[in-house]
């Protein structure tokens, strides 16, 4: 077998299965070789910005790392900044990206560009498999490394002789190594434990803690110590609505996640950072804990956070303790004009359960936590880097992951604009993906933001560049062009009908929703 | 006044007033300046790769850079490979990288990322601002070395506080230093005469030396010498046409360059590298000159290029001889069959005087060449970094740099798809573009390229990945998604009336034609 056959049979081996890609000439062995390891499924995608944020949608909902095939330095820098949010979300990524011969870089040709630096700006791990016979090793290392944990990104290069050659040393596959997540230390529950018994104490979730299990662990926590269960900004993956514990997000505005913070002595943390400003303002500072607030990092995302909780759970005596879940319920259908509320109604009434919704809806979206919190069952991911193109792809990898499940995947204009090309994969792939687009004509949040850096837009000049009118996007058109069917709606009856339509139709649909900014 | 506007002002006075961007949140301040600089002009785009090729498109036919505005790492990430491609084509580009205020990285907000290790991958300049006193000397610093010679990419990061806070030290823009080319030594030029004189010579022209007295001189050597002209393969710029002196391309597939330039015992490089295979093949060698071939770097380009050509010219006693430059002809319109020749027919049959042709027909574009050799004088930009998506996004820089020239975008249906969001700013700017996307419904170059690195894709899961039907790609109808009017030709009839049409109305049009593709 050649290297690229090696290397997929590495990665079917170990359970990687699917490689989000757009290959090019250097990766045609890759290509190649997906016919002789029929267990590795190749999905094409027409941007690599698409194949990243698949990669990540698929991590996120399995748990499991899939890879990407990506062409050179170029490749790798259009995958970037869905690669950037992946690592936000601890998410397992595989790269693979091709590189040219070994013996033909020095010669300098047009595509020949500094891979190793790029990936450093992943922060994750990096290595250039130099012959055929390294390339099974090194993809094993590099699906260990990607598993984590926590989850990374993790980039291995494959130039094109290590990919044709022979690899006769290692036909058989490699075992990656699978590390165990270690344990939070007894006395660290202890400390906490105690804390939490005698201060006025909040949890802050994150990670692993966000899923059905952490969250009943937090709750019987609460309900024998008072504190107060959060929920990190910006989570990966958080199990919600009726039978689950829910956990109160903290707010993106740093005022106000300020003020959910306000009073707390304690800050106990189950396996998220500190939280911090999303971003500097001139007379805010970036910390928003409280003065003088004590935060212990009980379960940073290595140790076994979920097994982490439990024990706190039992240290605080709460062991027997069974706080209710949240309720069924629903907003009722809506009707009448399409507004940030009506339109987050729209989706508490209709959605399905078992459905995984990726939101990216940004300023139009700030309803929706509460009207969804009784629906059904359903998964929650987010834009954990804050770099917007991620929903729309992410979407792909979660359908592709999810096992039939549908997806929700909600957006706003500005960001689906960054990868529309997503939505050919979803057409090509006939996956179960209903897309709703909360179009306001703007980056609304930029509008609000420009005023709390303290900068003024006193000119049409300014105002222009945050202003997405002339000509307006049109996405229900775009993704027709693309091959999936789409329509426009301007009511809040329209969307529930629409909703309910594309929920109940195989395949994708993308619905247009006119809904005004709720920016002033 | 505060850094932002330090740094438009210093931008301004320097001739850099062109900035396609994209902003976030800690590019506010950047944007509200621009009311206060009315001599710098923002051009929004909604994808940082567009902006990046844009800059490229407007460098090439400006000779100046423009800049670019992007939003931390992952903007900087989005913008690489188009940043990669102005950087094979030795294009000025000034990047702006807003970042986080230079308190708050430390704080590992979600957006912080390792700009400086993605810039290395763009072997420029780098620097990151510490102050706003110093935004005006970094400014001019940038601008400095994105003006070379060569042209290459300079990236400043602008943390948030050095934008937002006062300036007062600098409050008068500086002046960048533009450095002259040097010359080239008059050993050089003798001993290139000499050659020239006494063996099969030819010379490769790259950089300037491609623009029309760079042309005109080496024809004048090769009437005096019998050498032959040969130009690179992926010209920044070239000037062609009617009354221009023409340069034989070396064709992009090595074995056909290597018959190109089999026999000539020296090769004279001017403004261009040693050629090389675009890619290696594993029965084909990286160098492509002749074995026992004396090549001869007369000119690289950070010397005067032009100014070496014309030193040589008379070195080889050819200051009087005047060759002809190449003769008027069109092809005629073509009818029928829509193919790549009538394709190239039907643009060599139609291109306007002064038009600026950005090349990214990939394999549908094979007949181009010949069949517009004749047309009126006209500029043709390539691809010279070898990373798709750059056609669209250079239309844009082009028509804006392009002081009212009629774009011709000949793009492929692959490339499109890349960064389709290209067309929403053309709509917007009321830009001059006529796109001609050549649609074969495949990535036909990988077809080719599959056999050619040896490798076979002998099932349908590797033929998937290169074939872009199911669903087929309607580019007319992501045009019009966008506010580009559009239609679809199916015959050579339809193309020509079509051209004819677009090039007559102002504003850009996308003109989607379906032409097979010429690999079986």
């Amino acid at each position: 077998m050649n290297g690229a056959v090696s290397l997929l049979t590495t990665m079917e081996h170990n359970d990687v299965t699917t490689c989000f890609m757009n290959p090019g000439t250097s990766e045609m062995h890759f290509v190649a070789a997906l016919d002789d390891v029929p267990g590795v499924r190749g999905v094409l995608c027409l941007f690599e910005g698409v194949a990243s944020g698949a990669a990540d949608g698929f991590a996120r909902v399995t748990g499991r790392p899939a890879a990407t095939l990506l062409h050179l330095g170029p490749g790798l820098g259009n995958a970037f900044a869905n690669l950037h949010n992946a690592r936000r979300a601890h998410s397992p990524v595989l790269n693979i990206v091709g590189d040219h011969a070994t013996y033909h870089s020095r010669y300098d040709a047009p595509l020949t560009t500094d891979i190793a630096s790029i990936a450093r700006g992943l922060e994750g791990w990096y290595r250039r498999s130099a012959r055929a016979d390294d390339v099974a090793q090194d993809a094993a290392d590099a699906i260990s490394a990607a598993c984590g944990p926590p989850g990374r990104i993790a980039t291995l290069v494959l130039p094109a002789d290590a990919s044709w050659s022979e690899a006769p040393a290692f036909t058989i596959a490699h075992d990656a190594v699978r590390a165990r997540a270690g344990l939070v230390a007894h006395e660290s529950v202890e400390e906490a434990a105690s804390l939490l018994r005698s201060k006025r104490s909040a949890l802050l979730l994150g990670g692993p803690a966000l899923r059905r299990d952490g969250l009943a662990a937090a709750a019987a926590i609460a309900e024998a110590t008072g504190c107060k269960v959060l929920s990190e900004t910006f989570p990966a993956v958080v199990d919600r609505g009726a039978g689950i514990h829910a956990a109160e997000r903290l707010n993106y505005i740093a005022e106000f996640a300020m003020a959910q913070l306000e009073g707390f002595e304690v800050l106990v943390l189950v396996g998220a950072p500190e939280p911090v400003s999303f971003f500097a303002y001139p007379d805010l500072a970036s910390r928003i804990v409280p003065a003088g607030c004590i935060v212990i990092d009980l379960a940073p995302l290595h140790l076994d956070v979920v097994r982490g909780l439990v024990s706190l759970r039992e240290a605080v005596g709460a062991s027997d303790a069974s706080p209710a879940p949240m309720d069924a319920s629903r907003p009722a259908r809506p009707s009448g004009a399409l507004t940030a509320a009506s339109l987050a109604a729209a989706v508490g009434s209709v959605l399905p359960e078992g459905c995984i919704v990726v939101d990216e809806a940004n300023t139009s979206g700030v309803g929706l936590p509460v009207a969804t919190q009784g629906a059904p069952p359903h998964e929650w991911l987010t834009l954990c880097g804050g770099s917007i193109g991620f929903g729309l792809p992410a979407a792909v990898g979660a359908a592709i992951g999810g096992g039939g499940r549908r997806i929700l995947s909600i957006e706003a204009d500005g960001s689906a604009a960054y990868t529309p090309q997503a939505l050919w994969t979803m057409a090509r792939e006939a996956l179960d993906v209903t897309v709703l687009c909360c179009s306001n004509d703007s980056y609304a949040i930029l509008n609000y933001e420009l005023s709390r850096v303290g900068a003024t837009a006193h000119g049409e000049r300014s105002k222009a560049m945050l202003d997405l009118t002339g000509p307006t996007l049109d996405l229900a058109a775009t993704a027709r062009s693309f091959g999936v069917p789409a329509e426009t709606v301007t009511t809040a009856d329209e969307l529930v009908v629409a909703l309910d339509k594309s929920l109940a139709t195989p395949g994708p649909t993308v619905i247009d929703a006119k809904v005004p900014s709720i920016i002033r």
